[in-house]
This record gives C-alpha cells, structure tokens and sequence, in this order.
C-alpha cells in the first residue's frame, strides 16, 4: 500500500482550465519504508517527484493522460512559470482545444527520477551520508523511472490511464508504462521513439558522457560545492543539438552563413551553426546537472524492452491498450525503422496499432514542432480510445 | 619558377614494383624566398611535404596519379614501413593489378600542410621563435594544401597528372587540383566527397574542436612542451568514428553486445560499441596532433569551391578533365546528394563524367572498404581516359 504526503498546494492552483501561470509540484513518495526498489535490486529513498497538472480530471477518473519528457526536460510541460518567458516543452500540444484536450483530459506530466528538476537524483542529498549522492546515487533504469510514476498516479488516486505519451525518451516510458502496468494503460502513444537503443544511439550518448568526464571539473561526480563540468556538459549537449535535427533542417535554418562578419579569434564560432551549437551548449549547462546526464543517458542506453524475448511477445502483455506509433521521416536519431518494429510487433500480438510516419525535415525535433500533425493524429485517436 | 630539395634518397628505393617495404621522403619548397603565399596571404615557409611514391615514372611522364588522403591520413599509402604491422591507409587500392594498378602508373602521395605526420604544421618549427607554432601557425585551406602539393609534381618533373583521386577530405582536394590547375589534371576521382561543406559536417568538426580546445591541456595551443590534450582529442575523434559508420554497419558489428561481462566502475564503456570507440580514441592521440586536428577541420569546414559563383561555372575550368564520380548509399557524414551536385554541375559544363553511388552499408567508411566495386570502376575510367 502507498501513501503520499504532497509537498506544495500546487494541485489547487493547477485546476485552472487554462495552462497560464503554473507551478512545479512536489511528491516525496511516503511508502514504507520510504524507498523504492530499482530494477538493480539496490534501494533509493526517500524518493521525490517533480510533477505538473492541466486541467480536471473527471469523477470517473477516466480522463487522466500522463505525458512522458524526454532527455532533458522536466516536469513543465504547459502553460508559464511566474516570470518565465518561455512556457512548458510542449506547451503547443497541452491546453484548451490542443492535442492534449484539457477541456476534456487531466493532463500529468512528471519529472524523472535520476534528474535535477525536482526530482530525487545524483545532485540530490544522499540522507547516509548528508552530502549530494553524486556517483553514490543507484544506477536508474526506465523502468524505476516509470514505476515512481506509478506511485504519484496511486497519489493522484488515478487507477487507470486513459492514455500515456512522449517522445524520445518519453515514448520508451510509454512502451515501459504499457509492459510494466498494462491494465493502467487504455491508450500509449509512443513518439519519434525505439523499443531499444541501437549501437549508434548508445555512440553518441557514450561519447557525451566521455567529453563530461573528460572534463577536470567532473572530478569522478563530486563537484556539487565546486565548480561544475561545465565545458564537457556544454560539449555533450552540442553533440545532441546536432542529433536532434536534420541535414535538411541545419541547411534550412544555417546555411554556410557566417556570423561576426566572419571574423574573430582563431578558431571561435564563425559559421551560424557553430553560434548556435555554443549558445545551446551554455544555456544548457545552467539548468542541467552533469551526473543526471549521464545517470539518465545510461538509462536510455540500457533500455531493451524486450530485453532478450520476443518484443511482440513483451508488448503483447498490453492486451487491452491501444499504441498510436509515430515517427518522422528525417528523423535519423530516432529512424521510422524502430518505430515500425514496435508497430510489427503490436501488429504481430494482434494489439490495436495505429502508425503514422510524418513528413517533416525537422529531424528527432519534429515531435516538439510538428505540432498540427500530431495535433490531428493524437485527437482523432483519443476520442476514438476514450469512445467520446 | 621552383627548385627543391629532397631530403632522403627515398625515391630510389620507393622505385620498387612491389610495394613492399616503403619509406616516406620529405621534400623541402624551396621556392624563393623559400615560403609559400596562402590564400589568406600569409606567408607560410620553409615548407616540407612528406611523400611516397609507388611504381615507375614513364619516360612521357604521363602517367602519375596523385593520391590525396583523408583528414587523419598522411602520405603512407600503400606497402610497408619497416617494422610495421598495418599497411598503408589504401593498400588495397594502390600496387600490381590493384585499382591504382602500380605496373602501369606511377602513384604519389603527399600528406597535407597543417598536417603532423611529416609535413609542416602547427607543432613543427617556427623559424621565427624557434619552437613550435601552435596557434601562431597560419591558417591553411583545401587551395593551399594543392598548392603545396604543385611544388612537389613540379620537383618530380611531373606536368600533368594521369589522374588525381582521393576520398573524403581526399575528393576535396581532388575538385581544388582540377580548378586551380585544370590544365595539369587528365582525369579526377573524387570519391565520397563534397564541393562544400553542410552545417551538418561543420557542426560535427566544430564539437570536435569545442571538445580540443574544452581540455585545459590544450592551453591556447601551446602543450608541445607539456602533456596534450590527449582526452578532448580523443573525445573528437569518437564523434568522427560514429561519422564514418553507419546505423546499419553498427548493428553489425556491435549490436547491443557487451564486453568485461557487461559489469565494471560506473560509466566505464559496457556496450562493444563504447569499448570500441575508446579504443579509436586513445590510438588516436599516440599519432595524431590536436591543433592539426584544429587546423585541418577549419580548412574543410571552409571548403566552398564554387564560393558564390556556380559551381558548373567553376568546375567548368576543367574542361580537359574527365571525372569519375563515387558515393556510398549509406554515406550519411557525405551523402550521396553531395556527389551528384557535383556530378550535375560538371553535366551543365558538359564535362565528360561518369558517377555510381555504390549499395554498400559501410557508410563513410566505405571508400577505404569497398575495395572490389571501387577497382572495377576506377580500372575501367583509367584504362579509358589514358587510352590504353
């Protein structure tokens, strides 16, 4: 039996229909004795979670749609923070009349564990010792990262999804959501995602992670009262900015054009591209923890749903769920081939599978851009799930 | 006019038909005032090439084909070094009955300025302050390494090329012998290249600098008496190896394998594929120069042959050049669209020239891979443009 206790009175203040002003709430999953087990069999407590809600969820508690971020987001899915400028990660597809309906869904959102946005993880304080965990804190896998979430629904007092959906990182919590606990899952909607990492993915994550330890700062995870890796972080997140977009779309947005009039010190930004790779590398490295990089990305990396069965065999435990697959034609991090061997495998164990490849040159970013194709897809496919 | 000096005996013994055992010669320009004009117009001087040379020289002199190498290639080709266990970097392609079959043509090849393996580059010399370069090394481009080069045919005797080939950064230089001296080249084959750089291909060099210059051993440039920057050059060099493979030629040979039981210290390389790019890495830094790796990068990053003109227009300089064009299917670091503008601008010069994009899953790698099909296509382009 879970029991919660809520940190923050934010779910009052999130009943508002519109996602406007938001605030992050905080659960410190409270069940005995305060741990959780993870997938390594070693134990993490206490264990907090980050979360968002939009909207209301009915008496039935039928209408609750747990949306799942990716990599480096967080739990600010919709609407603005007191002050912000800039609103959630998918504040175009979470809102009155979007995708995600929140005049007819209650729409979740929640921080994983192993991250640094709320949530307990490496930068957390480890209570043995006083101190942040650093490289202390337990390997996490996906699945640990969906079965806290199922303690915040037990909270939420939601039984039964009517969908979950995300993309990347977010759409293999979905598949993980749908194999861990498919009788709380109606509907799953898994994004620009794959059912494992291919030896490519695990590359350019392993190399983010070498050019983070690489760093001196890293000082093997204990930086928390010093300097930060800054530069490898920086230098592991321009590595992925490339990975999220096309060869099309960098010639689109970039071009070969020079910035500064072309001119400057030896070997400084020049090229367009080579501006806006530094300036998201140093945005990042304000707002993202170098431990939950790497905990996370090894996270991703091991993930292998079916983990030596068959897929359609694993996914075919989802008996009652519907799957609305979607992928994108550019995206080469996350290719349509992975998506469509979850669709076979759906379509092998007889599930009720939906599958769309987008045509978009917006490479892996697509599933935060694309947002009226998405909008059309996942709304036609919620109302026919939840049989409105 | 141009005279020089060679510093070894080198050609006698590279006079051998077999490529056996062979050794690198290194010629001194020594144009007066013994330096050369780069396209930046700084002065660049003394200059030294280093070479080899595989088969005879014709008393015509017609037929030599130069062989230019990729950006951490240097001039060893083919055969042996004394001693050695690995073979040149085209052995496969360069000797009797071979591609560059060594019976009938003399082959040369010339490591590149700015380079570290012989020829003159930011860790060799500055006569100016008697140590070495390092930043205070001017910076180079695609023009000037041919130019270099020009020197070297001029002191061989060598007018005009049967051919110039080479792929990657190779077919780079390769276009710029056919502008800048179009008279000088019969026939060119540029192999998995382009006529200018994306921003996809400048981003992925430019995290490999960031990752270089990121590394407090690099120090401005200046480590030549101190330890180098061997972790943020190894760093760049993992990222250049995901590069050169395929998705598919990952699967291949890793998939999801691991090694060391797939067990060890937390973030130390599990997956094949990680131990894999380690072992690139730390190869790389015994023989490799991290500002070389500066220097060379920014020369292809501002590789752009047609530099606002068109490019048939440029091309279109050669108009005694025919050219046998090559791509690779899965070539995703230089697509194949990069070749057929190529070939498309030469078509609209009405340049004779011939492509094939060759149904190989090697990706970047395969133009040192793809030995037999690259054999049949450029045997058959020689024996016709040489009229043999």
């Amino acid at each position: 039996m879970t029991t919660m206790t809520n940190s923050t009175d934010g779910l009052a203040a999130q009943k508002s229909r519109d996602t406007g002003i938001m605030a992050t709430s905080y659960l410190t999953i409270a069940r005995p004795p305060h741990e959780l087990i993870l997938e390594s069999g070693e134990k993490l407590g206490p264990v907090t979670l980050a979360y968002e809600t939009y909207g209301c969820l009915n008496t039935a508690k039928s209408n609750a749609i747990l949306v799942l971020h990716a990599l480096s987001g967080d739990a600010h899915a919709a609407g603005y923070h007191q002050g912000a400028d800039n609103p959630g990660w998918w504040h175009n597809m979470i809102g009155p009349g979007k995708a995600f309906d929140t005049d007819r869904y209650f729409v979740v959102c929640s921080n994983v564990i192993g991250g640094c946005k709320g949530s307990t993880g490496p930068s957390s304080i480890n209570p043995q010792s006083g101190q942040p965990y650093g490289l202390d804190f337990p390997v996490i896998s996906v699945k640990d990262m969906v079965q806290a979430q199922s303690c915040l629904l037990d909270y939420l007092g939601i039984d039964k999804l009517l969908c979950a959906a995300g993309g990347s990182m977010g759409g293999m919590q979905v598949l993980q959501w749908a194999v861990s606990f498919p009788e709380r899952v109606r509907a799953a909607i898994p994004i620009a995602t794959a059912a494992k990492h291919s030896p490519q993915q695990i590359a350019f994550n392993e190399v983010g992670r070498q050019a983070i330890m690489a760093d001196p700062n890293w000082n093997g995870g204990r930086y928390y009262n010093t300097a930060p890796p800054a530069r490898g972080l920086a230098v592991a997140r321009m590595i992925g900015h490339i990975t999220y977009m096309s060869d099309a779309s960098m010639a689109a947005k970039f071009g070969r054009r020079t910035q500064n009039g072309g001119q400057g010190v030896k070997f400084s930004p020049e090229f367009e591209v080579e501006g806006y790779l530094q300036y998201r590398g140093d945005n990042f490295i304000k707002r993202f923890d170098a431990n939950s990089y790497l905990y996370i990305t090894e996270a991703l990396d091991h993930f292998d749903i079916a983990n030596g069965s068959s897929l359609s065999e694993v996914l075919g435990k989802a008996t009652g769920t519907s799957f609305l697959v979607i992928a994108f034609k550019s995206d080469w991090l996350y290719p349509a081939y992975q998506s469509l061997e979850i669709v076979k495998a759906c379509q092998r164990a007889n599930l009720d599978v939906t599958y769309c490849e987008v045509n978009s040159t917006y490479g892996h970013d697509a599933f935060l851009i694309e947002i009226e194709e998405e909008e059309h897809l996942i709304k036609h496919f919620l109302r026919r799930v939840s049989g409105d």
